[in-house]
């Protein structure tokens, strides 16, 4: 159990939240994305903040009212299991306890249960499963620690960025950077769209012809 | 087939179906729930009541015409097949004639088709899939027989409790007990989501922290 | 890559649209069916229109762009892997293309990204995933050649019709005669649901007590 | 923990033991079967017994220990999970000491870890994964008690039969009855065996070319 | 029903046969290749063979009847469902009966059982799955009519190549120029072997130096 | 591309190479391992070596040449995708290079072809799925870069453990560590193998029988 991390600035996390997954994924060189089993229990949903991470054993979920603790607001809760599971280890007072802390959603390598109402009370939650089973407090695990969660490598105070089309993690020296990166790529695809839009062709576009020819590829 | 079975009081029936699955499956000491595969085809989606199991083998829904028949008012097709299947077994004409005797869902560890026209009627469907797949009507199977649905053991007559977390099963001679613990569970959980609101922590409520310390949790 | 291929008469096409895909699946003697995990991005979503054939390499999707320059109005795109794979092959930008050139939807064994977008764009998708993972382009595929996808095998031309029971295929020469089983079997099932929403059941419609009872079903 | 059950009889068991899975199986009417996903960590394999049950919390062996205690020469441990888990909940200690109470094998819903000891050992295991993923000791399950296992319901002292082929489960009250179907059945299928090897068609032996026609098999 | 189909010529066959799957699917340009979940029963296996198509509905081998009455010597019987199965629609009497006509081998989209059997009587097998499950004798099929089995596009009369890898398809149309472009295939990379063998580098054979550098790579 | 990397001594590596993965495992607090679907392509096989760890696009073995390069003799090759991914993109050609470069195996979160060919030269791998599908060289990745296989974190230098229970991984700085615990571990397990193979009972020799009554075990 590790109390003090180092978080990402405010200003930075709010930036980088204003782009999807896909444009932030894209923008750090195409890592850091979760398994596409990842999905939310909502939709639409959006979520970005500051990694709180979270190691359970399988079908225990003790550790994570001891993380609860230590998230402030704009903290994500991100959990991985010590081996596969898909127990539902956190639910309607769960959630409760977290919002109170100021916590903005859940990422869990696990399942969830109580779905309705977390859906009512717009907490956000990406999971691995929905199911009703319970889980004991008997072992403890780890508290801000590196963790992998669904294929990613993730440190306490890394990014999470997370929407409909599942979860990216951005480390949190890199920040800065993928940020710039993500603003350049959405202006470039806007001029884009707009051609598009308008019926010219990705061939033509991104000046594709040539190379395809080269390549092989023939008419027929 | 068997066409009489005892069926649990209709006033326990409705007294249990205004808890949810996870609260169910919490009170009769975690036990009943079917996989988490078995999701919902449409959200939000509830349903209690008393089983009809049936047996039907893989590709052929012949015995759901026959199961219907013996359906009443209060009932619920819960539907297992002899050996792995994802067919459509079951689409809006059952629908339509399982809503006219009086059934209130179906719970199949199978295929379902029509799923817009059964969101449409409010016929609610726990399913492994969703799949077109067209199914035969040449081999026998058994109505109000012992099954395995998903994992989870059921007899004829058994109280089925559904919601968006799953799929849970109360054996009949165990209803009043188990709406019993779910009240106390419920009343319990209230009070608690209050302090928890409030930001009260669960490692105080619950007075965890002596116990995490002797099980070796450090901070650091 | 094939330019020019034939496509089915706009009418049939039209009336074809106009049935599910379980009555289609039904009406061609139940074959044609993807399989079930080919899931529309959002629900209720409809599509049907000829298909343009699209096989791409693992992780590639160079060609979407050139198979976008032979859509016509009605057109859908087909996409199948050269191997499984269910990186985000196709996102907004793409859509946009190919809305602008008259393409109907997408249906891709593998996966797709911007689900918000896509369905704030109203570009219905049946895809294996939806994942954020980005692809290259450095690798040709083809175009507009017979392809299997989800376990379906289809020809250019060939008619497509979706739903939220998933995708059928019916060959560009047999759409006519589909159509008219289609037709044949909607009028049968109509005069079918009256008689079980009047409480009616299907042993009695069906004439299916004596087959049963020769089958060897006992009652108890 | 029940430490009293009924066993089968001894001479009932050797004698099904005998018969492989597939014949014990259709003997029995195509029941019993646990799921494909159940295979032996060696081949050839098989095995019989008399289950011991076993419900064991995810990632939690205690009860495998408690379960040692009351197994008897002849006996085969069953063990199921309350929720889904593929650790290894049994190594070469354990096989160890199964063996020196005349324990004859495993059945595991779950993983197994050691194999290579266990397959110089000689002691047959069928399970769901292998996976050197340790378990710990925090929490009580169940011994003895009716579990599902891989689909299968089981009741202690029910007969366990195993081999390459998977694993099947022979209600205790049945042993006698399936045992004289299995001895009807291979000596039916012994004087079809040579007919087969002969040449003679399987049409013709079972008599199938009339029933297929007015099925509507058509030649062409 | 189809009894008269076209062959590939036996030489082309037997030649074809000597190179492995991983080659032959070379040779055609990276197709024909079954899912990697299509494993052999027993290791080292292989088989090539002329294929016998056949068309099953989930849980019914009639057809297997059917299809061996047209096996001539040199055929292998391709097996595909008509929706998902893991039923085990072959074991030892049908082998028996297979090789009695000839028939090489079985490759099967579903399940298989006596699989020790099998393995004795050295009749080597391709399937999804292991599984005792039965199935019944209700519902015709198809025999010699173009299939999908396993991912793979097949016409009866097609070329079966099988082994330790998979299962790959080649068009009969295409047998000898496929053979001929994996004779050449061998060639080459047998001096690349000794080479390979002496330490030199891929890098370095096959010329990648500069074209990598090109790309981006950098040396650190 | 990382040339020069820190390897752990080759005394630790040998000695850690005689425990089993199990042992390891556990020897390490129960972390470090691979999922349980990483299998070897033979049996019995066991592995251990210093990490290379390579990062590859889908359907893409270009930088498997390059990190062929930086094998010295008792290096593991340890290969991530950056896409889940099945493609074979390794056999007997790449290890004929690797053994000649004297790496002792190859562990892969993706296919592998050739199987039998890698059997008889005795070169193990571990690996997602066996499958013939050939891969493209179109694309760069990465060669000794932090990676996540088969969801466990790697770093180039780590040491590899590898058997028929799984793969794991243990950090170049905890070598030393773990191999003391592995030792003392392996020790204690030895004296309670003895007596458990006389038939003690763990219940006893781990002093159990209190813990579980306190716990709530009762005996029926």
């Amino acid at each position: 159990m590790v109390r003090e991390i180092s978080r990402p600035g405010p200003g930075d996390l709010k930036l980088l939240g204003e782009y999807g997954v896909a444009t932030v994924h894209e923008a750090q060189g195409r890592t850091g994305l979760m398994a596409s089993y990842m999905r939310p229990i909502y939709r639409p949903a959006n979520l970005f903040g500051s990694a709180i991470t979270v190691l359970v054993p399988p079908g225990d979920n003790w550790m994570l009212h001891v993380a609860i603790e230590v998230c402030r607001p704009g903290d994500v809760l991100v959990v991985a299991t010590s081996s596969p599971c898909e127990d539902g280890y956190f639910g309607d007072l769960l959630a409760t306890s977290a919002m109170a802390r100021g916590c903005r959603g859940l990422v869990i390598d696990a399942g969830v249960r109580d779905v309705r109402d977390l859906t009512q009370m717009g907490f956000p939650v990406w999971s691995k499963a929905v199911f009703a089973q319970g889980t004991v407090k008997a072992t403890p695990g780890s508290v801000n620690v590196p963790i992998v969660c669904a294929g990613a490598a993730i440190l306490p105070g890394d990014v999470i960025i997370a929407d409909d089309d599942g979860v990216c993690v951005v480390p949190r020296a890199r920040a800065a950077d993928v940020l710039e990166k993500a603003r350049a790529r959405e202006a470039n695809e806007e001029s884009k769209r707009v051609r598009l839009a308008a019926g010219e062709l990705g061939l033509d576009i991104y000046d594709m012809r040539a190379k395809l020819e080269q390549m092989g590829l023939r008419y027929e």
